[in-house]
């Protein structure tokens, strides 16, 4: 009995409650049968614990239960626990994604913490082991990233959803996660090819974003809950859409987002050199007018670490003057139009229709 | 038809042919229907192809197979074919784990070829690239890494065994994977302490090795073919004691085998640093036996790069003089012995008993 079943909430209200509870209960059953005896695997596998529990929007469990409601499913009952379990795995396979992210990037600092790789390099340090700390760090979280990315497969597959719905599941989820991890390698690629059209953004967005994170488990909890072909269809396209444009929105947000609310500095984004569109619209709109300077700044900032504020600044007012903003608010907006289009023509019923257009406004009207 | 078939050959006489079929058709029918099309991420997964098709003793799906076909499963047919497919998916959680293991270890090579990370960084060089080319190949290797685990449970889950036989064997599949990852961290953090011990040994050979590739192997193919528990139980105490036998000889030939016949120079494993019982015995022979210089002389030399041919010469006449090495050729013995006994009580019939016990002689006497 736990506290949200106690105050009579179902899950649809307490959703990310469910979502937590749930992988709480999976990860401390996979730490307590593991037969790999040995206090120290139990403090990283905390660490793994933690860092799972330890905050996150929880988008993809949330997307893929509205699937699952979208497509008829009950909201209570041990059917709809089984689903949760199948739906709460999506954040393994975020945690493994986040993980070994921060380990290509080299990043110091995730949601204000250490990363994985850097608590482990530190614990190294301070515990004064052999070798060298970073490397420690490094294998620690590349293994981490495994566990997590291999018992996000158990959950799904152990949870104790019946065996044609969890068939009907497994093709978009296996196609998911192909999807996110080719789309983090042509993210990489796109990078190191120095590739700035709108065209590759574009690209990038489409496959590590949106069917990742809201295409697919869409797909996965329509699935579940044993969803026609044209049902499925009109929520991929709804989420195909609803995760481009939600990809767009948070690239204006890593340029214009305010600090205090995301919760990083702003202009991180150009400083890291990510390839959004909002940059390639800028440096495509300024070669085609004729305006080099602007072009030079755009190319000759993105990446740079030591961007100040003003340079910051500087760049925030071309990318308006250039009208590369409004473009990507146009689209932004062309989107989410056309994924309403599709969830509308899905003829669904509340309290499902209204939830997901729920989503879709926070997904891409949201300021952090 | 594949040229086996047509010579009338059986699984069970051209077993490593069969599972390097199975993995091609495998691997090509996943990159001809990933919905990310790409030319660069065909690339890619070309180099995973050739890496999982390039060489290998097959040693995992092997044992899976025989566990199969002691526990009475057929040699050919639809039903066959299907656990042809489940076992050869052993070999994607192997392709992650050496090709991350070479990105933790930073190796340059593998069987002679430059290893995933060293490649991808080398293509970067070549073409000229933005960024740290090594950085682009550790990417790519850890996201390469990554799509083999989740294929292999792909492969593993779609392989078209019947779901009954499927959800027997998914128990032992999840624990092997577990016990590998786990394994490999206990490995990295054995280094990492200094703990120099034959019991911190014996514990990584336990899990990273026994259990990953024989134990539970033979336990999933035994699972797919219905076997009781009498059997099981049988087959893992015989794959638990083979496997650490195997990696007992392992130890002993990454510092006396014929670098002419293993492929890599003789005491490349102290070179490394490897933590090995064979090691761990010498050392606490000789600090028992008061041969302080003895124990210095391992101890220091343990992860030196630098060592020259007369180092290794004077460690290995050190270990023989210690009776580090007899003790090791001992131990395999035993364990290959009660292996044997629980074989025998199985009390199973021919041909997979015989090729059982032919596996166990190959993995425990093999000079490479």
């Amino acid at each position: 009995m736990y506290a949200a079943e106690k105050d009579n909430l179902t899950i649809d209200d307490t959703l990310v409650a469910h979502v937590e509870r749930t992988l709480a209960e999976y990860l401390d059953s996979r730490q307590s049968t593991i037969a790999v005896r040995s206090s120290a695997l139990g403090e990283a596998l905390t660490a793994l614990r933690d860092f799972v529990l330890g905050g996150g929007k929880r988008l993809r469990p949330t997307f893929a239960w509205w699937g699952w409601r979208v497509a008829g499913g009950e909201q209570d009952g041990p059917l709809a626990e089984a689903v949760l379990r199948a739906v709460s795995s999506l954040e393994l396979i975020q945690a493994c994604a986040l993980v070994h992210d921060d380990v290509m990037d080299d990043s110091a600092l995730r949601r204000g913490a250490p990363t994985m790789h850097v608590a482990f390099a530190d614990n190294h340090r301070g515990r004064g082991w052999h070798g060298v700390p970073e490397r420690f760090g490094v294998c620690a979280a590349i293994l981490l990233g495994d566990i997590a990315l291999a018992w996000a497969d158990d959950m799904f597959h152990c949870s104790g959803v019946p065996v044609d719905r969890l068939t009907a599941a497994s093709e978009p989820w296996r196609g998911m996660r192909s999807e996110m991890l080719a789309g983090q390698y042509l993210d990489v690629l796109t990078q190191a090819r120095g590739d700035l059209s709108a065209k590759a953004a574009l690209r990038v967005a489409r496959w590590k974003t949106a069917a990742y994170t809201v295409e697919r488990p869409l797909h996965v909890g329509a699935a579940l809950g044993g969803a026609d072909p044209d049902l499925v269809k009109c929520l991929r396209t709804f989420g195909a859409d609803i995760g481009v444009a939600f990809q767009l929105r948070d690239d204006l947000l890593g340029v214009f987002g305010d600090a205090a609310v995301t919760g990083k500095p702003a202009g991180d984004d150009l400083r890291e050199g990510k390839r959004t569109l909002l940059v390639a619209e800028g440096l495509e709109r300024a070669q085609r007018l004729g305006r080099q300077a602007e072009a030079a700044l755009l190319r000759d900032s993105l990446g740079r670490a030591d961007l100040s504020e003003e340079d910051v600044t500087r760049i925030r007012g071309t990318l308006v003057d250039l009208g590369a903003v409004s473009e990507v608010e146009t689209r932004i907006d062309r989107l989410t139009e056309s994924a309403m289009t599709a969830l509308t023509a899905a003829n669904l019923t509340d309290p499902a229709t209204s939830r997901l257009a729920d989503l879709a406004v926070t997904a891409t009207r949201r300021t952090h």
